[in-house]
């Protein structure tokens, strides 16, 4: 951390900072700029919170120089983590896909898109038995009644389940009944949730708040790790900005830059960051291309009888079509690491 | 709601989209416009979310009219509510200022902090015994241990108290030992928490989210109601913008229009939403200026050495005066009222 | 236009609102809703700003239905645009790419760069001759010194060129020696300037403003296409968030959502968004998938020299390796159209 | 500026990098971390952007501890600027209000406003000329013909006077009518435009662009004081962010903190800011309370005919009873002064 003084600051101050600094057990350097006094301190920066260092007489601002973020960096693990749920991988080179629809409805209505989404190819299959709605007076969700009929649709297709826990009731209500528990965006912040889905030892889906940072998200993931659970999945998908003509803004870069600076697998639901059909295939396969290592895609046996998001909600057929398109940008890409390997041995 | 059709919508598209509407209880309207048909729905809003009109051939897009908020709105109570926990009011013309420190470090700290706050003048005490941190690794408070502390300030003083309820169990067990249970703003879309809220009949202090819209806020104090719940205290705490020289941006417009929607009692966070000492004062004088109902302002007895947000912690002293100003601030305000009336009744 | 009257509006307003709107050639219908009055009003968007119909008694608010854009709209034009600029298209089923330095530096720098970008298989050359920097006391370009070497550049090579121009001065001095005129993300709102490269009739690269909407940014395109000039390539660069790991946030669902709303042209600019060159290759392919109809991609000779951005630049190197593995991500996508025939004709 | 190292850099890259910076002038200090090394460079910012270290090996990435302002500093001048125009002042403890139209539209129209402005107490009439536009379809100003009238107006009741300019022509047009120059926020970033008017001389009323950081803000004000023109004053008029239900997000807190970090005087617009004449009056007494040194306020003789903005244009009336408030919240800011006074006389 390096603390700036104030171009005012006089010697005693500078001496006081430094002897706090020392005194929770800093080294410190002390620089002299053109202009000012800059103070180099060598440490842990979580210590940083609780030191309050700017209402030392003297002291302008703090800059922090580490990233807080520890067991989730690339440093702390340098290749990348894959997490194995009943033989699908997540994470490495391989492509993960999620669909199924936003909430788990009927017995028809969640064994009809379970038969539709393996038939299309993706390995998992995700549906809402615990609803977060904006407003009260909104479908809730079906609960133990919605995750009793997710394990049926597993045991009758094979695919593994991924439902959304809302609190500690929730979490522990699937925890027999599905392989994947999701954070949603709403809940990415609330830690005392996420401590609890660390202690669990189930895989984690931990989708980024609306308007969490790249920092705070993998500080998140750090909290589930904290707990000794290593199974956390990252999504993307969108962030709040001033734009109104897609419901989110869906930020494929935050992607590519947190598989650099994590080991984690990271996913992108193209479906809740635009809202709109028409955009979910493009989006889909800029994600990949981007690095995600896979896809959650809302898919519905019949979106216009929907009873929550059916707008962005894909047809079995367009789900089809696009996992076809899908396929062909794996071949793509894994040709394209290809050219990466060839450049990288001649030049 | 508005309905608006494609341009080259088909006299069948629209048709089916209008018997739709009608099966689901709205009465309908077709607008031939100079470009494409719109089509008014006339009936309630929260019946949209489970509509997935835009998935109907031929739709363009749907227009909602109508503000999703009831029981918080302005036209569900025409006059402000007005709060009473014992003896202190919230809401119309009273102003109420809650102060403390960020977290109950020890017996004498919260103390010392109780009998500053009470020789200040401000009537609520604020002081957290359930801290959500972004950061695993740092201090997350004394829990009941904390609560306890708080009861003593409270009888020791006479002050009304005030603390952060974190999820279910910490609800729970702060019903016997404080006056009002505050949702903090990452838990604003936490709805599981505001329903237990609303049930637990305690006065709620209801911080708007991170990036929440000031509709999913009232949305947010809409959970609390529907349970039966009137008192609800709103506070404005700062927004996540791109400017990052200050925490967060303060939106003080809200809180004039949000007294303009609805009549609960709306407050501000100057210490949060700035996150810096210097502009705690000025703030809080702007935010009674915009019409604002009271403040929450961090006071710790000796900010340099708090565990948690010392940075923004008033010394005793500041806050000392900062009442003083606030008190000045009144003086005009309510003579300001006279100049209106005057105003009215000559013009 | 839908005008919402307040819920307590008496019928003397609403025969006052109605007759407004008549008079100013508006056809309007009444809609009785369950809690309040709805004013269809059938017109034009544009009349709106000069009506003020907020000011009138009993108002509530005005909901427009009608996008303004027109002449860059898919309802004015369906087929894409497709911008021929000696021998190098823009639109379509095209994909074009521009690569070249920050900024013209000297003769050597931009001949070598040129070399360079010919050689990668990119189609256009760019290099600011006016820069637009933060700080007054940065280097702010060569002028017209810089411009006589970009129509060196060109003619050695048979690349097409593009230049920024930033005021009149520097349009009118870039008419002869560029072949495309860029407007800055900083000059988007600069309407003065956009018309007169509206009559320049030169082919115009428009970059997306920092914080403008996607509606806004068509409407800047308009403001051209309005003076008669249809040569207008849009350009994604990044908007701005609260994110602050990348310099910007790059918006693909943008990208997607222009090709659908306008018959344009859109390229993505993946060094500016991003800010970081591990970024860009990953940030190109995802433009390519998302839609995007070209790249604009920043090359220097030697980056850790450069005199602007040069922490975005791409070395030659990286450019040629970016440059083979756009075209594999080429194949794929026009197989992909080839699936998606395909799936149309059986499906 | 600090260089963080890569946590396996070797000693190699450090001297390499060391060796560039001081080959650069700079003065090196190598602190080494628990984790990493990292280098204090003791120089001038405005370097930075030419030196690309990021791109040096081992690199990964620079953290800048100075401002990069200067001139507007208050390192610069402790003092506040107070500018003096025609006997009318702003800056210091002077509250200075600016009223009139959004647009000059007529000689009648902007003669009256003159009058109701100057009858309410103002000291400066705003009118627009030449008015920068959304849409190209919409009023775009009566430009030359504007200008005499503000003149008229001026001559005819003694009020200072201010319009927009938007290009160099429009800037030397309006050098002979006008007393103040106003550069909007869509041109705050226009570079070119605040160079000409630094070089102009006038008076500059320099907007926040929509998205500007208070930085950037600061950076646009040093373009002009760069020029030698000391006389600027800042005006705050809402930043953009994801909240729909106001126009934009007034950013007071900013006004605040540009006082403390520069000496020139800062305005607020609480017209364009909020887009809604219900909020102008408390946003413009929260302004003078957060410290702003005046407000600048559309009035409009019958806002229900504007040619502009009439939707967030006050009637002379409310302008009226604004004035009286604005005058009781003055005393009280002058009275608290006082308590500010008294109390460090006595604690």
């Amino acid at each position: 951390m390096v603390v700036v003084m104030k171009n005012n600051s006089t010697p005693e101050q500078i001496k006081s900072v430094t002897k706090k600094l020392e005194k929770l057990g800093f080294k410190t350097h002390i620089i002299h700029g053109t202009k000012r006094i800059v103070i180099g301190a060598i440490g842990t920066r979580e210590d940083l919170e609780t030191m309050n260092l700017e209402r030392l007489p003297g002291v302008e601002r703090i800059v922090p120089i580490m990233k807080p973020f520890k067991l989730v960096s690339r440093e702390a693990q340098e290749t990348d983590s894959i997490i194995n749920i009943k033989g699908v991988n997540f994470g490495g080179n391989n492509i993960t896909v999620i669909a199924g629809p936003c909430a788990i409805e009927s017995r028809e209505q969640l064994l009809t898109a379970a038969h539709m989404v393996k038939k299309a190819g993706a390995q998992v299959l995700r549906g809402g038995a615990f609803k977060p709605r904006t407003s009260p007076y909104a479908f809730q969700g079906l609960e133990e009644e919605g995750l009793k009929l997710l394990r049926e649709a597993s045991q009758l297709t094979g695919l593994v389940t991924v439902t959304e826990v809302i609190d500690e009731r929730s979490l522990n209500m699937s925890m027999d009944y599905v392989d994947i528990l999701q954070i949603g965006a709403r809940n990415m912040h609330n830690f005392q949730l996420l401590k609890v889905a660390g202690q669990s030892g189930k895989p984690i889906l931990l989708k980024r708040g609306l308007s969490a940072t790249i920092e705070e998200w993998l500080m998140s993931a750090e909290y589930i790790m904290a707990e000794g659970n290593n199974k956390v999945i990252l999504c993307e998908r969108g962030i709040r900005t001033f734009e109104t003509y897609t419901r989110n803004t869906l930020d494929l870069s935050a992607v590519s830059l947190v598989r650099q600076l994590s080991h984690l697998p990271v996913i992108v639901d193209p479906s809740h960051s635009t809202g709109n059909t028409k955009l979910v295939p493009p989006m889909s396969l800029a994600a990949l291309a981007a690095g995600a290592n896979g896809l959650i895609i809302e898919m519905h046996p019949d979106p216009s009888t929907a009873l929550c998001d059916g707008h962005q909600s894909l047809t079995p057929d367009e789900l089809n079509l696009l996992m076809k398109r899908v396929t062909r940008m794996l071949e793509v890409l894994s040709d394209d690491s290809a050219v990466e390997m060839e450049d990288v041995v001649n030049g």
